[in-house]
């Protein structure tokens, strides 16, 4: 694993499928590198992961939605969140034109 | 502490001093938004971590200097390091036109 890369290069911005880069990982902390091009999660899959997960879109545009809450979030670059381990979410769609460059910490046990 | 925010929001582009603010603390882990806006370190000044970093430059443009190497690294955004505890560093030079935001992964004990 190296330890420098810039965030913005290394992908396809016309890829069909989501790519996941892991560019930490450690005990207790995984750092990784999502890119979206227009995917969203399946239909009616939930993520339900038992770490907590901190995670910000840095480009192009996504909505998400909690089980949670009544309305989907849209979010924007520079948008960060912060979920607890189990709070069930899914992407239900993220932008179709610009790639969605999604940087994520996921920490705990 | 909020569970969530965005980055390029919610601070001065024209302050005199670097800003600090704490998006996550949680035991093993703290990320942290820095924006620059024309700071360096201290002439002589050598950051010196317990804790390992991982940090990215998102907006703006900066010059680090680790003391282990004879260049300097020129930093665009997107660019991202994973700092070794106690590995000595500085900030040479931060952007004085753009304000330069960073977002850093302070981990372990």
């Amino acid at each position: 694993m190296s330890d420098c890369g810039n965030l913005f290069e290394g992908f396809d911005p016309g890829a069909a499928q989501e790519r996941f880069d892991t560019l930490l990982s450690r005990p207790g902390l995984r750092i990784e590198r999502v890119v979206s091009t227009g995917q969203a999660s399946a239909p009616d899959h939930w993520y339900d992961q038992p770490q907590a997960e901190w995670v910000v879109l840095l480009t192009g545009s996504a909505v998400l939605r909690f089980e949670d809450e009544a309305e989907p979030r849209m979010l924007r670059p520079g948008d960060w969140l912060a979920i607890a381990p189990h709070r069930r979410h899914r992407v239900e769609a993220t932008d179709a034109q610009t790639p969605s460059v999604w940087l994520a910490a996921h920490s705990g046990d």
